[in-house]
């Protein structure tokens, strides 16, 4: 009596008959086509990292950008459509600012991912500045890490406009293997060394090629300084080096 | 001499031979992929109450906010799409607020679900706010429950903007077998404490997962007070003791 | 040579060979799926009456409300869908407010009547304020009850923008048995009271549940007071006891 | 070579391989469906007659109403979409009040019906007031009957804006068999009243169901008066009468 | 490799592999449908001459326009579909007089011919008058005949916006038998009673029903006068009389 | 796994899945449904030739324009569908006259030739005139000769936009055997003489029809007046004779 | 249960169910069937090369514009629709200029790049100034290369808005070739002549037809004078014969 899932699956906004959107659920996996991210929260602050895909020898590891720091105590790790993560955030950033201008103190970490997630369910509106919206729902995921007086937080956004809060979350082609990970080796007690090991570590077991300072990302949001700082290249390389 | 009904039910607003409007009732569907949720007025007050699903132990429960405050005197309950009820609930606050704005006394709870109805129906139109309208009908059901003068009042609205007034319903995935037992222990002389308990009973029996303090929440606005309350975890998990 | 009329029959405003608009044809279907709603005119007034259906036992019956006061003199009975009726509902009390304060006096059911159909037949036009209009028919018929200088007065309006003035009439899924008994048994010299016991009786014989006070709503506009008014349960009771 | 027509007759605007514009067709043939009307122009004036379609004995006949007074010298019988007629009436009343504000005088059948051609050619466009347009070609055609200072005079729109001036015409369901009768009866010398009964006698041979006061309505627009009025019942009764 | 011309043929703005504009061709096409119409040219005027087709004995004939006078000096034959011409001949008429009020003399015919070229080209634009566009290429060709300083001369346009002039120039279902037999028949020295006998004749032999006087239109620009007559019934008699 | 190339090729802006754009490549096939047309440049300026299709002996060949006047030292010869190469000349001609008025100077070929060329790559923008823009690409190939400071330039601007600089070049239907001619025959001492002799000897060759001083156009630019002029008919009854 | 690819690759914004956006995909297609360009970046400077496609002898080769100057400091190479490049170029033009203007100094070759990929995404916008934006992806890649006080720097944008930094880099019908070749030779010691020999080496091995200093074009920024120069005809004949 019904059609195959595939009638209903074209329209942006058409619901099939078991009441699904599947152009939102596409756009979904459209992040597992992605690299792999995650973050790690710890009472000490909280970390990200991602795989960078480095196609060429001769690209500029540093051109291909995962990690974006949105204000300088919160920052996110994306997975998915590069130029869909860069739109997200430029306006994750200038919420950020106009928040910081009119109520003089820092945005708290959810309210970026809760008006992240605001655009990306509305991905026909835009977000009221002169840009036109988009047409189709935003391919990307995002991994939103800050730090404020509550301590460090971490939150995931996915292109239905979804928005939950994790200690430890990992999103992108090998997620599932990354979380399980997680879930066996996070405890409170973490301190944000042993996060950023335990980030180094996942990674290499998952990606497909074998890790190196050059095709990572890391950056760090510690509690005592709340200010997110992306790790240069050569604290990464010891952190590896200490992981064999 | 008539097309199957799949041929009608891609068109948001396309009438089948019969009158109906699938796109409509596809969204209605939506709400049975939900988590359960229910509602128990009583003379004492209204309690609701959502089973909340916890996908991985390293989210953060409180993050999978299925009760929300819409006035100090209202909370409502959803199932459905997250997002969406997340619009149809801020809707709700703005009316709210406006009403007391302007009248200098609380909204009633049937104004706010009658705007929230509105605003599923036309669901092409939007709020009036610079916010663009949706392109199509909200996924979601809402059980709206508040206290004025005249006693505690719950509402359901769906998909269709149809709205009617209940002494106790159940919505989500469950709803049927949830409903059944509503119409089977509930009484007029309910106490509150009574009620809540029932809400509940109920959830345990109809959630898959063992019910915990942290896979259930539970809310409270008691005519006494008029002050729409979330009852803290140490208090749910006292309610789960009793009745076991 | 021609093609299945169910090639025709998806766009809002194509016809087909024969010259038929189907979408609005599939609309006065919808109808057929509503409850049944009756109206019955004599010389000492006009009575309008309609079947509630109440799905649980926790329902609040006065929240399924299918009779409208549209202003004191003019009422209404709907069949079809509940949310469309609202619209043309408000639709109908906002004309006839602004008659009464342009004109000073009582706008006349027929203009009322004449107003929903304009609204009616075309759909995707709005009434000029700041609502956005329909994108398709609407899915419901009224009956349009009125007392004025000239008596009482019955219209029926149906998606296609018809207007017909009727003694008596029957709308909704038992429409036609009830419209023959009303052939049957309506004459000239029927008191109000004659009218609504008529009424219900009609209903008792079409509905499929039992009658009780509950599940039927009956309403009068007496030619003597000019006002609209809903019959309480206790009368409804009443007059249900003195017909069995 | 070519596909079937069928392939080409959903375009509102899309013409055939053979240069036909079939949505135009097919709303000509709405009128088909349509009860039948006639007019006859006479040297002392000019008749329109239609036949009323009763469904129902208690249904009010005055209110189905086919034949409508544009300005007191010139009114109109039509056939087709009720609801289409009355839009097309309201401009055309509307022309004929503007024309006789701006020249002081009354404003000619000739023009009326130009008017009317031009909004059923543009459908798309609307009047020039706040109206919005129709999305689908009018399906109704009108006799336009007048009189001035040169005559009474008949003419004939239909869906596709053409224009033409006939001595007598008859539209709708049994147009073609109407029209016959009266290229045989009609001729130069009939007065009013010959016209008149000429009206009656072919719309009672054509009607399915047998003619009565009540399911005929005429009108007259005479050349003495220039006043159209409509025959009242007992007139028609009379007419009648004599023909049998 | 390409599909069959009718998968290009329904887009109005749609190339077909070959660089085939379909719906162009298909408007073309309903030319050929017309009733035919023609022009001759010669050193002392322009005539132009049409067939009216007279569907029933009780029209006006006079009512069956299809020539039409543009402005004192310049008139038209149509064929296709009328209420197009229409449209087209009131662009030309304003745009006649448009330029006699700004340039104090009368318009060249071939500039009339060119401004209803750019209308037809661009038929999706309207002529910047507050009339709404077509939302389909014109269905008719016309015949501009005129007379200037320079003398007569004839235009024919089409539905591509395309304009050519002629000497003399047939157009309608029977275009191709009228011109062979113009190109036969026509020469420098016709007289413009030459040429007014040369269309009577022609007309006479391609059209289906018999010629009369009321089944044909001719109108004449002489090069003296400068002025376009329509030729009275009686004259049209005449030359019917000398033609057998 | 791909469709055929016909299912991309419909949509104007659809790309095929080896990066075309068919709509585009399409409209450049309608050149080849056109008239040979051919521009040659030489030390002395530059020549432009079109084959004249003559369809009748009635038509005036002078109506079949297809060389125009851009400016008083730029003219163009085009091949494709007229009335869009009407178009594209129009907003030429104003560019031309906008450039003068500007900056007192003669706008160059290749500034004309570039804005040609911005208005067929943005075929749905227009030109900021108060003229809609066209729905679909321009079906005309331009050939835009000129002469300025630094000598005699030749243009080929085709539907997608594209710009190229000739020494020689030929369009339309005989395009292929054309060009090879000239690239046979073109060298850098042709005087203005050889290079228009040049000209009628190839479209002698390549047209169907026997060439006639009435079936070609030929237009030059010398350097030495800096005027275009249209070779007079006596002008080309000579070049033609000198060629036998 | 899924469909083919080809029934989700036609919308511009349709995510097929495995994530990917076809049309996009597609686009960068259309620079597979470009012509090779490739840049290489050294200590001293920055080099871009493109093969220029000949396909008639008397075209003027410097009218087959690859490479283009954006600002005195940076230039760009491009493969794919030459109409869509010129379109960026256009755009980031007026942003290096409108920055120059604003700040007083030479514009970042990155903020460039990054320009030129925002309106890539956003091709449905347009760039705020008076120009209607695209209604499909742009079909080109371009290799933007500049100087500034950070030395030399090249970027490559593609159809996706995605950006990349590069050493060295090849796009186009030959990107694969030419990109190994690059990896091979490559190494942070080449002068900027080496670099120039390399790129002509490069092309002369990936290019069809036989490379010659009229079929390619060389353009170099050296750090040293931070100025952009396309290499004359005569240096790049030197450069060729050094490679033999």
């Amino acid at each position: 009596m019904f059609l195959t899932r595939s009638e209903y699956d074209r329209g942006v906004n058409t619901f099939s008959p078991e009441g699904r959107l599947f152009q939102v659920e596409y756009a979904i996996e459209a992040i597992k086509l992605g690299s792999t991210a995650l973050g790690i929260t710890c009472k000490e602050g909280v970390v990200i990292a991602v795989e960078r895909r480095v196609t060429s020898p001769l690209i500029e590891p540093s051109s291909i950008e995962k990690l974006f720091e949105i204000d300088s105590h919160i920052g996110c790790a994306m997975s998915g459509i590069l130029a869909d993560a860069r739109t997200l955030v430029d306006h994750a950033r200038s919420e950020a600012q106009s928040h910081r201008f009119i109520f003089s103190e820092p945005i708290k970490a959810q309210s970026v991912a809760q008006s992240v997630c605001d655009m990306a369910l509305n991905f026909g509106e835009g977000d009221g500045s002169q840009k036109k919206p988009m047409a189709r729902p935003y391919g990307v995921a995002l991994l939103i890490a800050g730090v404020d007086r509550s301590g460090a937080a971490l939150f995931n956004t996915d292109p239905s406009g979804t928005l939950f809060k994790y200690k430890a979350k990992a999103i992108g082609s090998a997620a599932e293997g990354a979380q399980t990970m997680l879930e066996e080796e996070w405890n409170e007690n973490l301190t944000l060394d042993d996060a950023v090991k335990l980030a180094a570590k996942i990674l290499k077991q998952v990606m497909e090629e074998a890790i190196t300072p050059v095709n990572v990302e890391i950056a760090v949001v510690p509690v005592s300084s709340q200010k997110y700082q992306s790790l240069p290249i050569e604290q990464v390389e010891e952190i590896l080096r200490s992981l064999s």
